[in-house]
């Protein structure tokens, strides 16, 4: 990862940089596939369970929750993220997936997937509940599954 | 804004937070409609027009494009985010719209909206060009419409 | 402020930054005097009188403390600049003082100054009190009075 | 470092947090001192040399620079910590060691210790050379001593 990378940020130093490449699609997919520890930032058993059942049809991975309580990274500018980086902080895995506000209250949610790091690989957004109206395990499902598939990872292959 | 995320803030410390509020996305959205100073960190004058061309249709606002070169916002772990941040410190304005990459070289790309103190108000997503192969320009389009719609600005409305 | 800044990443993008220029010094120092409104982002009442004191001598400003609780910014990567953000996003001020936690657990702490806007001016930092040892008052006088020095803000002429 | 995060984290937000602990500066001492590759996030070979000398007394480890340009971090909030993780995101490191602008323009620099996840362990501080008017070689080796003596590390005895 650390070397496709620094290919990229010499690309863009030199501005001949046009866009994501084939090869770095493939490594986040491979990052996200061989994943062995894998971390999902909720505490919310059933929300775990979800992300846990589809996650658990593409990789060969011991899946946890965390054990802390992430709704304080709420009082935060962008929640989703921090409450990654509160499960990376705490735990080791070489994935994280955290789920949790946008941005500020009122702006829907965030679906994101850490590597070990703490570097963003991908995500998804929905809307506030507000505005979508729809059941919260059906959200949470449609995330994951489009967090992956923007990446080429399609849930029907499996 | 400041009154409607403290009492968030609040209910997150107190556990009785359960979700966005109505008034919360109202307010997102009378922000971005009522903007007279809007900037897009971009220097590419074909996706500001798009931006700009959407943004007229439900804003009275100035919309400028910012002249310093945002290609190195690249070089960050979130450089949509980045994008942003760099119009704000450098211009005076109520909104800015950014749209970079998501995360890690082939994440994918995002427009984010900004308030004039950088919190995040809303934002959409696009899968790595390698994987949608769509035109850029309706790319841009539809993210502009995703990222009003989550917070209930319809354009056909307008 | 904004123009300072752009032409100072102009100079970076360009290849002709050679550190600080006095008049950007000038620029931090005047945005510190002239405050209207003030807000500590701590919920101590002695820790706030402390800064409070000293704040006053130099500014003809409003100085409160916030009315959330901070203590959930440990909970962060940088917590003391994460208070500084909460207080920025609940509060309308021209500048936020912050002081916490610089990094993990053990890292000792750093007090940040942010304008209104979001941006550090100055800081400083104090070791682990384990390693310092010293009475907590004194060293927050200290940092106080270390980060206006750092920018040319001298107490005893006030 | 995980579980000492782990336990610090519950501590707040039980509110039995009262600073510091022993064993989290330990750890973050034992975490520098065992240290095995260490990148120093500069292109400026005599920067890098005085942090190199230093460092090795310390520890016993491959210290190399980055070869990618890091002015463009001074587009950025934190130059500083931007720095890092640019270094982080492109190399493989159990440390990582930048130096950099603290804030805006006109704010000083910063000296930052990072670990092998973006995290900060120590750091230090110094005025803009406007005020301090030093000689740029010895302001560095005192803010490697210092970020390095605030926890504990006191170079006389090595």
């Amino acid at each position: 990862m650390e070397e496709i990378i620094k290919r990229a940020y010499l690309e863009s130093l030199d501005g001949r940089r046009f866009g994501d490449k084939k090869e770095e699609v493939e490594k986040i997919r491979e990052k996200i596939l061989s994943a062995k520890k894998i971390v999902v930032a909720t505490n919310n058993q059933k929300k775990f369970n979800i992300i846990k059942d589809i996650i658990s049809k593409i990789c060969n991975a011991t899946i946890t929750m965390i054990d802390i309580d992430t709704r304080f990274a709420d009082l935060t500018r962008v929640p989703a993220l921090n409450k990654g980086l509160m499960a990376l902080d705490t735990e080791t895995a070489d994935l994280v997936i955290a789920r949790g506000r946008l941005g500020v209250p009122g702006s829907g949610s965030m679906l994101v997937i850490l590597d070990g790091k703490g570097r963003i690989l991908t995500a998804s957004l929905s809307p506030s509940s507000i505005v979508h109206r729809e059941n919260i395990e059906d959200r949470i499902k449609k995330e994951i599954i489009e967090a992956l598939s923007r990446i080429g990872i399609n849930l029907e292959k499996y």
